[in-house]
């Protein structure tokens, strides 16, 4: 059985999933697809609309026959670290290829970026850091230093983020040695950010979950930009655990855990900067919402995004040590949900698979998954109170999700 | 100008203090009374009814003149640790004397106490080692200890907790070498625990809280054991501030940071014993309420009130070291509140103060009052989140209250 691996997030699932991952059957002419998704906590540093759980069904309702879950200490990460692990999953899964949406649709482009950044490494690393003397952000000082040197059509845009992903995909599998083919197919229409709907069928999951978000009775009109199974689960999610997930949900606990606690401790966590713990503090100390604080935090110097994710590291006390210990590559294949399809795979493959298979937490020891875990844990006191242990204790007694 | 000093909580201030005051300026022949009050968290690891302002106001419309800050770290401790604290405070203040209500109102029991304790400390500490080791906490083995040992009248009931407060702040006055003179005078009815209404005029601050708690609407039947000022404040701050705090307020702050942490970072929290920190953790999985919680938690060996002493250094992420480094006594007089008389005796005897006078929280560098900012901050996260903002920036803007 011929399996092509997909890096995913589910943000709700959508048309356009649905078109990628069609596409991407037919591109590596597979028999399943495996889809490696994050967890609760995603990459732009912001909790998922709706659980794991929920979204590993949106994903076997919608042609996926196989989901494992990519540990929180890849999913709340810059690109690199997130491609590293996701195609170390894919690897372990004995997949043949992986295969994401690009602009360009045309892996040559990949390569050809990757050769020219290969070939400029000392101009290209100049430029970046003459950026970001001028006091940008990382990404955006990337993008520029890029600009400056290859001004040309024939290499990707480095400002658009799944430019980055595709090529840090890449990167990755020449990295690991690892003989997991990689392939891109054309993406349909809405930008990854958009915020508008603009298609007619086709939106991007920043703006369906604006939709959602605007208008909170279930009756939102991202009917048309969903799948039928999608739009059921929403409505689902929302009539049992009364909310979708979002950062003010979070907002009395990353307060609280800001206020009670030192500029010392604060310097502990993953990603944090110095000086930046006092920004923090100060920003705490006076904002009344989530939105309002990152107002206050938000420099030019440091992305939406970074910032986001290490309010996440706040929020799952994620210390740098603990972090610096276990980046590199996946160690454990946390099986969310499968297909009968994708349970055949696992039958057949599974002697093959060159890291452990854990499908019932409670019988595996290791250390690395209990990240998972307390995030896990995190995530859902983001459910009015009545609903939180339930949803804390699903986390261990959850079998993976089986869709005949 | 002659002070008599109270340590006292006033949670809230009701008929009971207000003969417990008039009787120790009696007994002192005092001109002022100096009342060293708890902040916003109490000796029975509770967060108090209302905030320190609050209480200041009752406590000078009430006839105490100048009302200093019991530090945090004195504030929820065990009877010696608390009794030690309070004492460095009122003789850095010049008092001539402290006086406490008692069961015996005659200051001779405590000292029999006392010198009985004294010639028997070995088969006294023999015995509570005994009755430790059936299981017991550790003031229930106190006071079985000092049963067995003196069985007669003339001793005090080491059971009952102002008996041991006394008997500590007398302790602490002859380790402190303090030229402070204890006093006591006799408790009108109403034990310290009653959680029931049993005289006419007196209640203990146990029940009175439990009306006030079983109908949140004011208008509980409290009012004959209050004097008017303590209703008129109750009434004023549940307008305010549209809560009471009790620990439920806290317990979703509680839950999320036992559930974000590790059992190793528990153990460095002050009051932590080796083992402790799982059962917590195994409890905040389970619970939906700090009750629940508590009841979860709770053995023989372990009194209610320490755990909850335990579960306020949780929320308030107060370290073992921090706390080993800052025992002992007080480092500052941190000012509350003060009539005009007692703003005179400030104006007369400031210079012979021992410490130094607080009252302008932005002009004082010390460390060691960084716990307290961080105890108010939490504290006022206990409060609905429109209002928290206005209750965290207090600590910093309010003055000491002025009441002419």
């Amino acid at each position: 059985m011929n399996a092509v691996g997909v890096i995913v997030e589910y943000n709700p699932f959508h048309n356009g999933h649905a078109f990628h991952l069609k596409a991407s059957k037919e591109a590596a002419n597979a028999d399943v697809v495996i889809a490696v998704m994050s967890g609760n906590f995603l990459q732009r540093g912001e909790p998922a609309l709706v659980s794991k759980w929920y979204r590993t069904k949106m994903a076997l309702l919608n042609g996926v026959d196989l989901v494992f879950e990519l540990p929180y200490r890849f999913a709340v990460q810059k690109a690199e670290t997130f491609a590293n692990g996701a195609v170390s999953i894919l690897d372990a899964a004995c997949c043949e290829s992986v295969c994401f949406g690009s602009e360009s649709g045309n892996i040559s482009d990949f390569y050809q970026t990757i050769n020219f950044l290969r070939e400029h490494k000392q101009p290209f690393e100049g430029n970046i850091h003459q950026f970001i003397d001028t006091g940008v952000s990382y990404p955006k000082a990337v993008s520029l230093a890029f600009k400056q040197l290859a001004n040309s059509e024939k290499y990707l845009d480095l400002a658009k983020p799944n430019n980055i992903l595709g090529l840090e995909y890449i990167k990755a599998v020449n990295e690991q040695k690892s003989r997991i083919q990689p392939l891109t197919v054309p993406r349909k229409n809405a930008d990854y950010h958009d915020e508008h709907f603009s298609s007619e069928t086709i939106a991007s999951a920043t703006s369906i979950r604006k939709a959602i978000f605007s208008k909170l009775d279930g009756k939102t009109e991202i009917d048309q930009y969903v799948p039928e199974p999608t739009k059921q689960l929403l409505k689902d999610y929302l009539h049992h655990y009364l909310v979708f997930h979002q950062w003010e949900n979070y907002w009395s606990y990353l307060q609280f855990r800001l206020l009670h606690t030192t500029p010392d401790d604060l310097r502990e966590i993953y990603e944090m900067e110095e000086g930046l713990e006092n920004r923090l503090l100060a920003a705490a100390l006076e904002a009344a919402s989530f939105q309002e604080f990152m107002r206050k935090v938000k420099t030019k110097r440091y992305t939406w995004t970074r910032l986001q994710r290490l309010c996440v590291h706040i929020l799952t006390n994620t210390p740098k040590k603990e972090m610096n210990n276990q980046l590199g590559t996946a160690s454990y294949l946390r099986l969310l949900g499968m297909t009968s399809k994708g349970r055949e795979y696992l039958n057949k493959n599974k002697k093959n698979f060159s890291l452990p298979l854990v499908s019932k937490l409670s019988s595996f020891k290791d250390n690395e998954i209990l990240l998972d875990v307390r995030a896990s844990r995190v995530y859902s006191l983001g459910v009015p109170n009545q609903l939180k242990n339930e949803m804390i204790k699903q986390e261990f007694t959850q079998p993976p999700i089986y869709i005949k």
